[in-house]
């Protein structure tokens, strides 16, 4: 009918997106222009098989309303903590954050179920895509985004592409260490900017700054009994807590550093931040480089990411840049 | 006559290597199999004038005795310290090394004096490009070289192409931090590993211990008079002398924080140690990757290089690989 005919010239060129997460499953339709048309949002099971089975119910559930939505799904793509071949859409393994998560072919079991092609990416570099296709990375040929949240991840783009490393682990940039000895990392390091500036190191030196009755702002003096979060140390250096910004200045300073060190390495043109402390770390950061990198390096620039969903737009990028052309 | 013509057979595919250091001046001719033919070398004038007639003096017997050893000359391959816009065949600066050493066009002048292609690198990229063609980066896609000699440089292939960075800063991985503070660089920053595992670096150590009177090896036990050297040091950890062996132990764990720290970022499947020093750093650097680099990391494999002349050779490669095709 010609209604029906109209539906289909109307229809959105859109992807499903899946962001695995290690507290949450999140799935999205997302449109060509990297709108969330709708995202659904469940808690990531702890074992293998029930996380598998949701991820596949989510994505059905998803189908049916993208076609009452006029959203025409090109493709699933899926940002996953861990590391990942992207070739083959495999995790090859993945922190304790997400468990059961080990030499799993995403791609098979999701392309079975849709008859769609299927993309894999780590989440750092889903975040770098998002910034690439819909972020502050549009055009930019060579540039770096850093995510500051309960861990550090990072993505890098060096000729309008993603540099995926010899065993996948290239832009494991939270890993990067700016010191000799230093704080005991996740990753059975000592020293990495993620034990000195990620959310769990912040919440770390917070909950010892409560137990020794050090976390007090304005008016509070005793312990407190709430669950100590890496929000109540940059409280407290708001309200004036000496030790709590003297806690805060060695964290920045030690992202600042690892920052650097990607800047004499790579050299790019722009450093995107993004993750719930970017913006605590823009200005130090920046202070940083200006005062401790090589002068060609100091006009590099540093922003802070406007995007809501990087995971989500990088897995969607993935489809909507790669479907044409159906490379993996 | 047909004498004439079996020499124009007989003639090697060769280039006009160049190489331009903080203390001499050296120029070869390199056939195309990496045998320098013939090496020229003259102390590095101080100022600019001197420095460009002498370049182009030397060049000129090269060529002439390049017609004698019937070798062709292809183009002029030029390595140099400081930093190069490659494109363009100009030194945008230089370290203190080598003064009047900035915004120089080499390309123009050369090009004029001898009709010829001229390509110019900095000496950690064409080291780099020397083992790419020549040693053990040879077929390698992704491959880093950290050249530790007076100062610590380093060049990038990714994908079988040198990384330059967006303002020709890329792969300067001496001036990798490790430190939050830690000793002072020539960079104006601190805790870079040129300022811990440099020959500068155990140098400056090694005075040190000689003014308290601690470098004392074997049956040595006075202050020495002689200029003191990192050779000093070195032989003083040989003999047991356990603070020497505690400073090249830092300088060590130093260099090998700092490549794990590339190998994090980039993930290349091979590190290739050049330069006086590499030979030393080899084994800890492998056990420091063993024992702090992530798991997919640790199958780096960790070589030193057997190129003699890796500055002369890689600016070789460029005319060698380039001058068929004409690109700068
Ligand atoms: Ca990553
Ligand atoms: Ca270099
Ligand atoms: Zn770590
Ligand atoms: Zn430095």
């Amino acid at each position: 009918s010609i209604s029906q005919d109209i539906d289909h010239i109307l229809e959105k060129q859109s992807a499903l997106a899946v962001d695995l997460g290690g507290t949450n499953l999140r799935v999205a339709i997302v449109c060509s222009q990297g709108i969330v048309v709708k995202k659904y949002t469940q808690p990531n099971p702890k074992t293998f098989e029930p996380r598998m089975q949701l991820i596949l119910k989510m994505c059905e559930n998803a189908m049916q309303d993208a076609v009452s939505l006029n959203c025409r799904i090109l493709g699933v793509g899926v940002s996953t903590g861990g590391r990942v071949n992207p070739e083959e859409g495999v995790v090859l393994d993945s922190t304790k954050l997400i468990r059961e998560w080990t030499s799993v072919d995403l791609r098979t079991p999701i392309s079975d179920a849709f008859h769609l092609p299927v993309w894999v990416d780590n989440d750092g570099n889903c975040a770098a895509l998002a910034e690439r296709k819909f972020g502050h990375g549009k055009g930019v040929e060579n540039f770096v985004t850093v995510i500051t949240g309960t861990g550090i991840g990072g993505g890098i783009i060096q000729h309008n592409e993603l540099i995926h490393g010899s065993t996948f682990c290239g832009a494991e940039l939270g890993h990067i260490m700016v010191s000799l000895d230093g704080p005991e990392c996740s990753c059975g390091s000592q020293g990495c900017i993620e034990a000195y500036a990620s959310g769990l190191a912040l919440q770390r030196e917070a909950k010892k700054m409560n137990d020794d009755e050090l976390l007090k702002g304005e008016g509070l003096t005793t312990k407190l009994s709430e669950p100590i979060t890496a929000a109540h140390l940059i409280n407290a250096a708001r309200l004036g807590n000496a030790k709590a910004v003297a806690v805060l200045n060695k964290a920045s300073t030690a992202l600042g550093v690892g920052i650097i060190n990607i800047l004499h390495t790579l050299n790019p043109s722009l450093v995107i931040l993004s993750g719930v402390l970017a913006s605590i770390y823009e200005e130090p950061v920046k202070h940083l480089i200006a005062s401790r990198a090589l002068l060609p390096a100091q006009s590099t620039k540093v922003v802070t990411s406007d995007l809501e969903e990087p995971a989500l737009l990088g897995a969607a990028s993935m489809v909507l840049d790669y479907a044409t052309r159906r490379t993996y």
